[in-house]
């Protein structure tokens, strides 16, 4: 019995956000809000308070926020993150009875019933608050006192004074607390930079950069391209790996099993007698050269990310020097890549159950501190979901002790509750099925799922129209429109997006024919690209860009609300800051083929327009304005000319 | 990096049942099954194997039910609790690696490659299997490996063995487990008695017993009602207090603050010279009197259920011997219980933050000591949410480790959060909204929040139709068929039911000109009634009870199934046990005035009724019989005839 606190009165239940009973952190980034709900309640019914406790982990002192009771005992408030590592919070609740009796004070007086005794009772509770209080504040309770002994036989003039805001202020602070409850667990924040939430990706094949066909490309040739990504507005430029290609079982033109001599080779069969994941592809040139690479991108505001590929051509120096990495068959030989009856013999998958497990896991930890020290920030992760979560959490959590400002991208596009857990485990960012979601009905479900569970907590979206590994059928032998509309949903829906490159702007399109993917993959085979051309594209896609920089409203992913449509071809939804200072409202026509219209309806409300002043809608896109009056306005849009409008709101 | 366990592949999470991450037990009775599913994936996509771990607590040993995955790595299995007490239960989760060979081995193999190799690296998993094996195995598993090396020629016949039931069986057996994953938490199961979770509950107020009009009822005339509460069925029969009452600030009729001499008194104004909540009314008579109205009850398999209201009227002995578990005013009264501007002067309220709280809740927990050392197995707790939720945590916890058959009903009429709360810490059951319920979707939909959210699992419903405090507008003034549809509802619906008598039977339904209360309360004054008028509903009652008891659908709450009416006035539902042998369909006409009928879609998969035979609809109430075929067939109710159905499906 000695251990039950009998008299914390208060409860204090499901609270929100907790992942997995506090097993992992909520995610934000800088500047962000962390908005705290809770059932407090006590047993009968005295007036309840409750603070939300939060710190950045290791300040020691609670900062303290008043909760608010909304409705049917739940409890909320709102604090914000401004700096990156871990913040901490908590609630505390007590039963303050003061303002009950204070309650209770007052009905009664209305009711003209008897309150000198009453008083007498609030007088005690002053007197006692007294011990607690701060000199000033003891002197107002002296005197408050002394005011209610003095007004004896008028009572009113006493219940006004210890109705007032002052006293209830003063008894506030001064309230004993030692019968506070508090929440059982500290909750955890992890706060990343900005970029973890907001960034506009860009992937090239470094070796696809030559301006001479036939050439292989050259990080001095990517040194050329930069200014071009820097000018569309992009900040990260995402390679496909740089290292030595193995040439055992290289992969040929279209994923060939017989690769001809002069064939390049798929980037992922990473590692040849040249070198594993720490070595750079010698075609591509040198250490030296990367770091200009480097030190180019960083002067245009991009950050180079490298690809994470944890797996090794049978050439790859591990398999001669940890042969008990890898699984080996009676035969002697080592065993590939399958996915029976599929094969890969190029690519060995690393056994993570081997015995000298811990040594492998820091040796590929060791390569992502190879690359930072190389002035890599940012890495994107082929198929985490093939290796084990226990690792990427080891792994991701060791390199963000040192580096919090790395940002992993997680490309696992496969079961839902796979991807939730990488994100939960540490993964900044994760692939989404956005590049298959079609239809109004479709991407509205999809934004939801992503933006109103509890998934908002810890996954971080990163939509992609397109990938070395995926032509959409959303996009194979369609017309520029289907680009545009694309691009303007992923990077208005998403903060975070990307695309490769350059075969979107030029809006290359033509599908393998038995797969959802580009004829001649690019994995394998060297491109080449009239990478100066201007395209109409690439001046849009700069444009967007801008857009999304100089609109705090796109900076997020959390704050979309949808618009009604009456026409299913029209996708339109808000998006505004915090302060709804900043408003933008999207409009697209999914239908790239023939001009749709429709009267929508505005979220007057969400977005913070005023139903009684029309507003004007300007057009960031093409500079057109348009004058809407209340909810319901109409939209037409013909693919033909433009699919989109990405319209500011002015009122 | 020591304490990670780096080869363990598989997650659990997301386990269900689990309430507050484990903090409070799921709640089951004998013979229940508790169903637990969980996500449970691995990396990759080797085949994963998951059991469910279960355990009478205390045997050590764990039993294991093999998991099946439904989908979207959802996966699930059921055990069965058979004894009163605690039960544990968590999950182990583990990669099937020879598993996963057998399904790559039979996709080569129907693809016709080469297999000699991959039936050597089988060979290899047995004779590593064989470690961990029986001898009987082991002898198995030598003949196998034998056969293999025999059939080099002849790989077909060497799958087909590999591939063969008894192999996979022998293996899954002798698999090593000892990278296997568990759920990192152990859940626990409080198994109470059958009665915990179906009773038929009847409230009397022994005073109101006397067969001499103006005479106080005793415990003797409450001998001669038992074995008519027998004849109607109930289980357990239910006393307001029945402790000497207090004699200040005494209660008049109708709530009246000024008691003429001869008045009784409220006997919730608990305590006086008397004595307190261990001592009897003395009008009522003696502790042997009460021993003997329990051994009569027990005689007729009826248990007595006392109130435990823990409030004191002014002359309660504590006052005296325990001032400081009171509140005390600046003018030396006792702070009597109010809520402004009402005033209950004839009772007090316990101070539960007093500094001697420890002793109050010792003195507390032995007024329930002591009822049981006198036959008492049944509470019904008066008001516990206006007492701290830690106290009945720690008192039902104490009592329950010496008498785990004890059973406490929570009258807590208040906000769900509040009601959720005291079932999770203890109580066995609680009072609901039932009572003002009235329209078809309104039950619907309440019975869906008790049954099919995670509050069945430890929030057990009680359904009454009326009580001492409330009668419903739904049976002011109404004809005899409210009574029968509120009794059918609540007796069938819910499988823990009440009813507060003997008003119910005859019917009265006379309301307090202002509240939605009984004429003339009872609680302030001793009624006369002629106990032995048999009464039409006295029969329904015992016949509903009978239906109960004979019918195992009935004897659970979670079982229900709305059927699609098209008629609003008409409430249907299917129950059946869970082998679906005893299927029960319900149909209640809420219109008390006029006939009813409406197509209504049985819900036949539910129900398990074949749509391919047509089937019989006994009627248990009436005896009448109906053949319906397939969903959807024609009800019709006269609330003049009869109100309801209760029908038996025969196919």
């Amino acid at each position: 019995m000695k251990q039950i606190k009998g008299r914390k009165r208060v409860i204090i239940e499901n609270v929100y956000p907790e992942i997995d009973c506090g097993k992992y952190p909520v995610k934000r980034v800088v500047d962000e809000n962390v908005k705290v709900s809770a059932d407090i309640f006590a047993d009968g019914h005295n007036v309840i308070k409750a603070v939300l406790l939060h710190r950045k982990k290791g300040n020691g002192k609670w900062n303290e926020t008043p909760m608010k009771h909304l409705s049917n005992d739940k409890w909320e408030a709102v604090f914000k993150v401004t700096r990156t590592g871990w913040y901490e919070y908590t609630i505390r609740g007590w039963v303050d009875h003061f303002e009950s009796w204070q309650k209770g004070l007052k009905l009664k007086f209305e009711a003209n019933q008897q309150i000198d005794i009453e008083l007498q009772i609030g007088a005690r509770m002053m007197m006692k608050a007294r011990e607690q209080a701060s000199s000033k504040h003891r002197n107002k309770i002296d005197k408050w006192i002394g005011f209610i002994n003095e007004m004896k036989h008028n009572p009113a003039a006493a219940a006004a004074l210890v109705l007032s805001e002052e006293v209830s202020d003063v008894m506030y602070r001064c309230a004993d607390r030692k019968d506070a409850a508090v929440y059982e667990k500290i909750l955890r924040v992890e706060v990343e930079r900005k970029r973890a939430l907001f960034s506009s990706w860009y992937e090239l094949f470094p070796r696809s950069t030559s301006p001479v066909p036939g050439r292989h490309g050259t990080f001095k040739d990517v040194e050329e391209v930069i200014p071009l990504v820097a000018e569309m507005g992009f900040d990260i430029l995402y390679f496909p790996p740089v290292h030595p290609i193995g040439k055992s079982f290289r992969k040929g033109k279209d994923n060939s099993p017989d690769a001809k001599p002069d064939e390049p080779g798929s980037p992922w069969a990473i590692g040849s007698s040249e070198g594993g994941h720490k070595a750079i592809h010698p075609e591509l040139g040198t250490l030296e050269d990367f770091h200009n690479v480097v030190k180019k991108a960083a002067g245009h505001n991009i950050e180079i990310a490298l690809d994470l590929a944890y797996q090794c051509s049978q050439d790859h120096p591990y398999v001669k020097e940890h042969p008990e990495w890898f699984t080996w068959r009676p035969d002697g030989t080592v065993q590939y890549a399958e996915n029976p009856p599929k094969k890969y013999q190029d690519v060995l998958a690393m056994n993570f159950e081997n015995d000298d497990w811990q040594n492998m896991w820091k040796e590929l930890k060791s390569i992502v501190d190879y690359w930072i020290e190389q002035g890599v920030t940012v890495f994107r992760v082929d198929n985490p979901h093939t290796k084990p979560f226990r690792f990427w959490e080891w792994m991701i959590g060791e390199i963000k002790k040192e580096h919090p400002d790395v940002i992993f991208l997680a490309e696992a596009f496969t079961r839902n509750k796979v991807m939730d857990r990488l994100g939960k485990i540490g993964f900044t960012q994760s692939y989404t099925y956005f590049t298959w979601r079609n239809s109004r009905d479709d991407f509205i479900q999809y934004l939801h799922e992503l933006t109103r569970s509890e998934r908002r907590e810890y996954f971080r979206p990163n939509f992609w129209p397109n990938t070395p590994d995926i032509l959409p059928v959303s996009l194979q032998y369609k017309s520029e429109a289907a680009f545009i509309s694309r691009l303007v949903m992923a990077a208005t829906l998403s903060s975070n997006f990307g695309i490769y490159g350059p075969v979107f702007e030029f809006c290359l399109n033509v599908p393998h024919p038995l797969r959802e993917e580009y004829i001649d993959n690019e994995k394998y085979e060297i491109k080449h690209y009239d990478w100066k051309s201007m395209t109409r594209m690439r001046k849009l896609i700069a444009l967007v860009n801008r857009i999304r920089k100089e609109n705090p409203a796109l900076r997020t992913t959390w704050n979309i609300c949808f618009a009604e449509t009456q026409n299913d071809h029209l996708l339109c939804y808000g998006k505004t800051d915090d302060e709804k200072q900043n408003r933008i409202f999207i409009a697209v026509n999914l239908d790239t083929t023939f001009t749709q219209g429709s009267w929508i309806k505005v979220p007057l409300q969400e977005m913070g327009i005023s139903p009684y002043r029309s507003y004007n809608m300007l057009d960031l896109l093409t500079g057109n304005s348009y004058s809407w009056n209340g909810e319901w306005n109409y939209v037409e849009l013909n693919p033909n000319i433009f699919p989109v409008h990405i319209l500011k709101v002015e009122q």
